[in-house]
């Protein structure tokens, strides 16, 4: 417990290093007593201690208030209590019968945000999954099951050839659930967005209509709210029109903007959702949860069991002395599941909605700040002009050198190996990290993101600065 | 952390409950100043400590020395030192970048595996997955893959109406798998057992002719390596040699007798397992290891990949400075993932193969120690005859009364519902848990397993002491 205070004390200091690079094979090899091989025999507690010391000191620091490398990060106090308590109790989210507290967490979780989506009344349904790409899966599944329920028995033989629709900046775990669930990713149809990032519902629907007179059956729509690299929200409402004008279920994945529904402020750019049959949402981003915690959440009651159940006996016995209607492992693709829900659970008891909200209203100011400064900045470049309305900010960094090319396809190709080699330095120096990619037909860029609570403007214009020192004489 | 501490010893004090049982509506109303309703106001932290005592209080022991109830429990203290280590780390498997140790620690940990399982010099493959379920997913997605590449981007409308087979005493992911993947649960052939479990060679050739003659295309065995309630191991060499004459991908579902490759004295039971494609392994089972603990190792390299990949450019970009081949994250169906793998390798630095093998000769040790007690005991059935072949026992507790109904259907009624009676009895006075179904044609029985490393032999008296004085009267 010593060593874990102690470097989490070093997580939160500025000036540590996030981290303390070694490519694969040094690690492989063994570092300075950091051996990783196994053995047949035990070896003793020192060395174990030693071991634990080390794993963290090569490690990365995801808490660090200068890790901004992904949409999970930071490292909430409660929440990791919340962890560990999780880690002692060991138990398993299958039934009432050994899980009986997290169980109704659980339930009372589900419910909240039922509200928050504002589905209301209604009594709708969902489960906590491991992660945004599995609570996806399961709405596909569920969406495919709603409307051919044969699917479960007869398989994709009896089926005519479906398809399904996304906008070309959706994540790539949509791609991935085609490919698993049999229908392929060429059934997957990529909708094309505004510069901003968003599906544009003209396109949807003539992608529909194209699609259907080619013979193939588009069954449900995947929309966004918040992307990936852009953190932009689809138009929800007019996908609603166009899913209920074409009877497809609408699914949102607000895996990484759902979070924006605890801001009052922010929570419109969301309008629509609560029109969306099932919602995949992920508080281990925006809300800063431990990982993992992703929940799917699904309108219509009763769907998830009877698209997932088997009634195995050794497990779901009905004979049991209570209620076994709370029993949930009979709703997953999953048997045993870890419990995901208590740190969320905690976290909401100490912040209260209130305490989330000024949270993911922080996030937003620096967002704006960073965008309002990159604007004016002459060695930065925007991918796209307007305010953010998620906390990601993408820009360039050019280099003075960069401004001499007058050939643009010359340009582009330098621009391209600047990202990659100014993250590089930043790992070897380890004083902060941030993402980039290509996007389309934009070459590396930086994907900025705020969603880690320990981060400070000050640590923004770091940002800015390190780049920049790191960049100019590239 | 003094919460916890507190927990931890009473856990392992077999004087102590294993739980203070309520019904769902009480919990959901409230106990005793134990509220889980959330609010939008923050609490103060004494509230947050009071909950977290309560959340203990009155969820299940599953480390108690006579908790019986799962294949999982148990509360190993080094495993339990590294899943808080895990959680203050807070990190994510996808890429090496922001995981470095744990991807190597995995790197090594599935070599370790895969020689264990005897594929030796192979450069086998594999991933950590969230449970038994996901990773027999894998293998029958990678399965499919092998045989119809086309299937990733085309579906299942290009394919032949492909089945697979298992045995009847199989666990019900196999069929919610088939049902996911678009294969239909009508396409699961289970093949018949003999009376220990086991599934039976020549009835799986038949049903493979008997498919192929009907026009199915059979793709794969999904073989048993230790049943979930009888504890069965099917002949892996037999099973083996029939997936080579038709050219069937076989996969082996060790997940709860797997453990036994780690002692010399028992691994012979599985003995053909090395000619399996693919390994289903959960180490939060036998091996004590904490909740989530799970892998699929598969045995051709590239193919879980190849399968997999999407080459999202926002997380796998080629142009990082290190290796890539190192990031994980387009093997997986996942895009985040937990950390799994640190537990697993600090228990195994403590314990050192041989550790492992002590710990699973003991429970052996444990379950022949119960056999040889029921096998004697006048009102104790046992559901087979026979040694244990992994810890599982099956038994039907007779209560006195039951032994003057001569009518035999009758007799089974009555005998349906002890078992029932007696859990419900030991969860409300929270002396013991072990759990009980029907399967096929046999009415409900107790299975007793061992994996709970605080078990002794006393605590197997007392199960059984137990179960005579709550159901003597029944």
């Amino acid at each position: 417990v010593d060593i874990l205070l102690h470097y989490i004390r070093k997580t939160f200091d500025e000036e540590s290093k996030i981290l303390d690079f070694h490519h694969p094979h040094q690690l492989l090899e063994g570092l300075d007593g950091f051996n990783l091989e196994l053995s047949d025999q035990p070896e003793p507690l020192e060395q174990l201690l030693v071991d634990c010391r080390d794993t963290l000191k090569y490690g990365v620091k995801t808490g660090h208030p200068r890790f901004f490398n992904q949409l999970s990060s930071g490292l909430d106090m409660i929440g990791l209590a919340g962890e560990w308590l999780t880690a002692t109790a060991n138990t398993n989210m299958f039934t009432y019968e050994i899980s009986p507290v997290f169980i109704v967490m659980e339930m009372i979780l589900l419910k909240k945000m039922h509200e928050m989506i504002g589905w209301g009344e209604t009594e709708a349904d969902g489960i906590f999954s491991p992660g945004g790409s599995i609570s996806n899966l399961y709405s596909i599944l569920v969406a495919r099951y709603k409307k051919f329920p044969e699917i479960k028995t007869k398989g994709m033989a009896v089926l005519p050839q479906i398809v399904l629709l996304v906008s070309e900046h959706s994540h790539y775990s949509i791609r991935k659930i085609a490919a698993v669930l049999g229908i392929g990713t060429d059934n997957v149809i990529e909708v094309k967005c505004d510069e901003r990032g968003k599906m544009i519902p003209l396109e949807l629907e003539e992608n529909i209509l194209r699609s259907k007179k080619m013979g193939l059956t588009p069954f449900c729509v995947s929309a966004t709210a918040g992307t990936t690299v852009y953190g932009a929200f689809d138009p929800l409402n007019n996908i609603a029109d166009v899913c209920e004008r074409h009877n497809l279920w609408m699914h949102v994945d607000a895996a990484w903007g759902g979070g924006l529904l605890m801001s009052k402020k922010h929570s419109y750019k969301l309008h629509g959702i609560e029109r969306a049959n099932s919602v995949t949402w992920n508080p281990h981003k925006l809300m800063g949860v431990p990982l993992q915690c992703s929940v799917v959440l699904i309108r219509e009651k009763g769907l998830l069991e009877s698209c997932n159940q088997m009634c195995a006996e050794y497990l779901f016995q009905p004979d049991k002395h209570y209620d076994v209607g709370y029993d949930t492992g009979d709703k997953t693709i999953q048997c045993g599941r870890h419990v995901d829900i208590f740190k969320l659970w905690l976290m909401w008891k100490a912040k209260g909605t209130s305490g989330f909200e000024v949270q993911i209203n922080t996030f937003m100011e620096l967002a704006d700040y960073l965008y309002k400064i990159l604007k004016k900045k002459e060695n930065f470049e925007l991918v796209f002009d307007g305010e953010p309305e998620l906390t990601n900010v993408c820009f360039w960094y050019i280099p003075p050198r960069l401004k001499s090319i007058s050939n643009e396809y010359e340009r582009q190709q330098e621009l391209q190996k600047i990202a990659p080699k100014i993250k590089a330095l930043m790992i070897e120096e380890g004083t902060t990290m941030v993402s980039y990619q290509p996007h389309g037909d934009k070459v590396n860029f930086f994907r900025m993101v705020f969603s880690n609570p320990a981060t400070k403007q000050s640590d923004v214009d770091f940002l800015i600065d390190e780049i920049e020192r790191l960049g100019r004489a590239l």
